[in-house]
């Protein structure tokens, strides 16, 4: 495969690779937070810086693809691709946010729990795209894909198995309220860096 | 039109009849459990079984889209059909799911009044995509179409009337909490139903 | 650029200019009825009817484009662009329906005040749309996508303060529950609107 027939400015792979670092970033400070069990706002706020440098790279990915002819890839591919990976930054961001919004001060280990299994997906992730661009070992893409659908399953399980204790144990519905939310958005994580690996199982499948 | 000329491996109306079988498997179990009026798990399990299925043939016409060349329509009507078709059988079983976390025993009216338009919806649906492959009949396809939006329109007014009820009467917030989530799920369904009539409707309309 | 060479039985622009319109006819008639402050089932009705006559030129767009060849952009945006545009009216009507839903009497200022960026939001992609059309002043349209996107950041942290604002001072749950879906339902339009003028500025993009 020509990548190298590629204009040198337009070198997407390093966009993606970016991104996806940015999106390893946050799922490593989400699990730092949850992991140290108490909330702090420092945390918050670097997440949301690198939640605007993420942004700004999928910005560029798309003024580019719209102004470039030839692309290693499907245009809707390259798209997509960006536009779900710059999701999986914004609601990891999203759920520390939503954290500071609602006055949370302890951390429980259910969320901890989701936040390691969201940093194995995103690391997944990564590891999916930057195989994208190396032609020699489709099955490290390949399995990085899988594994990212094998971890949606287990978190699919932990959110109905933490919600099912939170609604037989909690008594204050503003509480549960609060705390459903933010384990649903922790289960949502995982579904949308399902729908990145579906997009770059896609693109490897067309390229093989 | 020329179907014929499609290789046989890639029978897509097949696998799109076989994915809408499972669609409306799921609608039938969904009716039979609110219509007995209390949960059970046997139901959802099968229910889930039904999912698993789907799924799988879902990913079967999304492999083989990518691996060919000539399709009897165009390759993102594909895409975006065998996708929205598998989020009607997933959201039908994420209602029963929902039951069982939410440790519900027993199933009101009101859901049940759901599960039969669901029913409709999804038979109407299925009818549909098999019209797509017999280009004698569009009146067919049209009609089940119609039929679908018409029914999502009743669930709207449904889902009004239901939660105006619900607000009105439910005292209990977990309760409210738990009822309000299945009831919306349940007009998300023909939500979905009526995407998957959008999708089939602009196949017909490119086709003419 | 040759939007001369179009049939005129499919004036895009005109249909995009008109769908747009009933986007800010629903938008006037919400910041009317929160200004107002007190809800009335009569300008939910006036809701209700622009947004059916939206859906109608939504689907008319979609019809035509359908049977049509030639079209000034990209069939996939036309699509898209149509289709979330349709959404933003929707969304208004949902949010005043809702409250109907909800009996709601009296509504506060935290969703007046967001009725009022709603309208700034509606009123620059009517006016980024409008431009589209008119090739010899692209910055007109750039500047108003950057004013939707501004203005989705406003509503973000708004969203954020009226949130933790109602966690702070509502003690009755079910109240909570009311007021935390209609914020959040307000929210959800400025994004809708972004995600509009991300279309818009991807067409612009590709014809420059």
């Amino acid at each position: 495969m020509g990548f190298s027939l590629l204009p040198k400015e337009f070198n997407l792979f390093i966009l993606f690779n970016k991104q996806a670092q940015y999106a390893v970033d946050a799922a490593v400070l989400f699990s730092q937070l949850t992991a140290k069990g108490t909330f702090d706002t420092e945390t918050v706020q670097k997440m949301r810086d690198i939640e605007h440098q993420a942004d700004e790279i999928c910005h560029e990915i798309i003024q580019r693809l719209n102004k470039t002819f030839i692309t290693p890839f499907d245009r809707e591919d390259i798209h997509a691709l960006t536009t779900e990976l710059d999701s999986v930054t914004d609601m990891i961001y999203t759920i520390a946010n939503r954290m500071k919004v609602y006055k949370i001060v302890a951390i429980d280990a259910d969320l901890m729990e989701f936040s390691i299994i969201i940093e194995k997906s995103v690391r997944a992730l990564a590891k999916a795209i930057e195989g994208l661009s190396d032609s020699k070992h489709p099955n490290v893409v390949i399995d990085s894909c899988i594994e990212v659908n094998r971890l949606e399953n287990i978190g699919d399980t932990m959110r109905d198995a933490i919600l099912a204790k939170l609604f037989e144990t909690a008594h204050d519905p503003i509480f549960l309220i609060k705390w459903k939310e933010l384990y649903q958005f922790a289960e949502m994580v995982l579904d949308i860096c399902e729908d990145v690996a579906h997009i770059v199982e896609s693109i490897m499948v067309k390229q093989a």
